[in-house]
């Protein structure tokens, strides 16, 4: 079942019209701020990106076989030039996965999930990937925050990154600062042909904005030209990210072709609601995420006072049903840990009134402990092989 | 003699009233454009810094022992907190030189001069020094310049850097390219205090500069804080540089003491001028520029060739005397190869119509030429020993 998760939230109806209703998609999304309640439709039109379309997912099963959950719930929702990659893999024309991680805070499941799609298309396509950890536009972006701060969250989220499994052989994690000698020649090159004007209109870039942070982007580039350099010649790449990092594609794609590179491709995910009212998971919001070293009594209690889409009483919830599509508890099942069917069956029960709050947050309670037990250990396990996942600038073993 | 060299610049004379001619003084000074006939004077309340005043020369005097030519004849004739340099110095704290070089072309003798300087003060004050090759910044500025271009003048320009003889045990030059990895870290924690109003107002970036070169200051600004990292300690810093890279200082000074450091001293050169009738000497115009890898017979042609301040005729010379303060010649002389003495019995005989140009073109062509003969068998021998010369992040040998 396909479903638009947002046009239910906050008790608003599938019968109010878009286009007079513009308080109910009051949102922004950029790199930096994910704000308001999102409309992702409205987002395709805004970033001009690409739907996921149902022709695009009959195009994915006839070339893998099968299409993954997080793309036929359309977590993952929309493209950029995704059936070219498609196209190139068919031919036999290996591609590179590049994603990244600005090291912040500590990782939370929201951050996790499209880590796991990407350890999965890693596996599907046999690909290389480049996993960047943004230090660098993280000590830019504030002044409040220290270096040796960056530094313990860079080294805590690469055990996490470790964690999701990715092939040893296969990727490469890039700390900015630390590898700065190889994206330094890339990024000057990128970032000659791209004007202030150009950064100002897709970044919101002001003249309070420090040159930092004006200057940053083509860090963030630099990874898309890399396994053109690497492999010694064009090389495609497919990054999975958040919808909110499609600025810097965007600005790298128009520079590509000049360099004689590849535009990068992308499939873009939605963000995994908080367990508060409104908006993405968030380090900012330590109550509302689920973070990969809580404790399960932890788990357990932030679960237990989630916002949920029910009835105030018991009574009301049998009575009018809930608002399964405006609740972040079932959104968390329905992607990371129900199958589509219990999805389904869940939400037809929650809105008959046949399901009740407590029911759900004791699903996903046991379900992420359950999770969280076998991902702890195996980010335990991370410390020792991190000098093995690290890049070096020398090209993969083949 | 203080001459103040621009006054009698194209058959102006001293009794028009600045105020009142001011296309006499349409010139433009930035760090990657310098144009027009320049009035120092004007730059000095311009940029806001500071004369090297009678008094401060006396201090000089009293600290060192003795006066340099090139500061007794102004071609040093600027600085921002000298006076506190020598301070320190007596206090017993040593403190780094810095200067660098944009590597977009061969090196002249306009280049060589203030590195002379710096050879002297590294030598008078047993200083160490950092010689950066901002061959990021050359690259950056316009879309025209290959990277091969700018590593084959990187490579040529440190044989010339090397040649000016500075001690191998207390120099190491930076490329920044190559360095990056030591620069970053700090230029990103310059660049998160300087907002884009600022570098806008400093350097004149517009819409349509790209956003490497508005990234690009920070770079440029982090060798003056190499030194308390290198020391681990506050470490003074002193740069002999043209005037025109000022701005860099300015935004550099700001932002020291925030960061814990001092703020950088300098001391600041005019522009050797060309040898073509207006504007600094230029690798642009390479018929007006004495390159230390041009032959004899082109140094001799070049300087046939120069534009001076003579009358049309030998006769008129005889009869009306030449303009020795508007001519390049003469200053060339003066600033490289006269000493005081000789060069001001050169301006009384060359007023009062007892010199004739050719003899002033024919000392300066025999004592360039022997000045780059030696020259030449320096930077020769420098290919043997740039290892030792190279920034590697590591202490100096103490």
């Amino acid at each position: 079942m396909e479903l638009n998760d947002r046009e239910e939230c906050s008790g608003t109806t599938n019968d109010e019209d878009d286009n007079n209703n513009n308080s109910k998609h009051n949102f922004k999304v950029t790199p930096w701020e994910v704000e308001g309640e999102i409309d992702y439709n409205k987002l395709i039109t805004q970033f001009g990106t690409q739907p996921i379309t149902s022709e695009m997912i009959e195009r994915i099963k006839h070339v893998t076989g099968e299409v993954h959950p997080m793309i036929k719930l359309r977590y993952f929702f929309s493209h950029r030039d995704l059936d070219w990659i498609l196209n190139k893999h068919e031919e036999g024309e290996s591609f590179y996965l590049y994603t990244g991680r600005g090291p912040s805070g500590m990782v939370h499941l929201g951050h996790v999930m499209p880590w796991m799609f990407t350890k999965y298309l890693q596996e599907k396509f046999n690909s290389k990937l480049l996993f960047q950890l943004t230090d660098d536009e993280k000590f830019l972006q504030t002044q409040d925050r220290s270096r040796e701060d960056i530094s313990y969250y860079t080294y805590e989220n690469i055990l996490d990154i470790i964690a999701v499994g990715f092939n040893a052989d296969k990727t490469k994690i890039i700390v900015d600062t630390r590898d700065i000698q190889h994206l330094y020649p890339i990024a000057t090159e990128i970032a000659k042909r791209i004007t202030f004007s150009t950064a100002k209109a897709v970044f919101g870039f002001s003249n309070s904005t420090n040159i930092g942070m004006i200057g940053f982007p083509p860090i963030q580039s630099a990874p898309c030209f890399l396994p053109s350099i690497i492999e010694n010649k064009p090389t495609p790449v497919l990054i999975p990210a958040a919808i909110d990092q499609d600025p810097y594609w965007r600005v790298t794609r128009d520079v590509a072709e000049r360099m004689g590179y590849y535009k990068p491709a992308q499939i873009h995910s939605k963000f995994l609601p908080g367990l508060g009212m409104v908006g993405k998971m968030s380090s900012s919001k330590p109550d509302t995420a689920l973070f990969t070293i809580d404790d399960p009594e932890i788990i357990d209690k932030k679960v237990s006072s989630a916002f949920t889409g029910g009835q105030a009483t018991v009574t009301l919830q049998r009575q009018l049903g809930g608002n399964a599509l405006g609740c972040p508890v079932f959104w968390y099942l329905r992607y990371l840990f129900d199958t589509e069917k219990q999805s389904d069956e869940r939400l037809i029960k929650c809105k008959s009134g046949n399901l009740l709050c407590g029911e759900c947050k004791g699903d996903l309670s046991k379900e992420s402990q359950i999770f969280l037990v076998e991902f702890k250990k195996r980010r335990e396990n991370a410390r020792d092989v991190i000098a093995k996942f690290m890049f070096d600038g020398a090209p993969y073993e083949k």
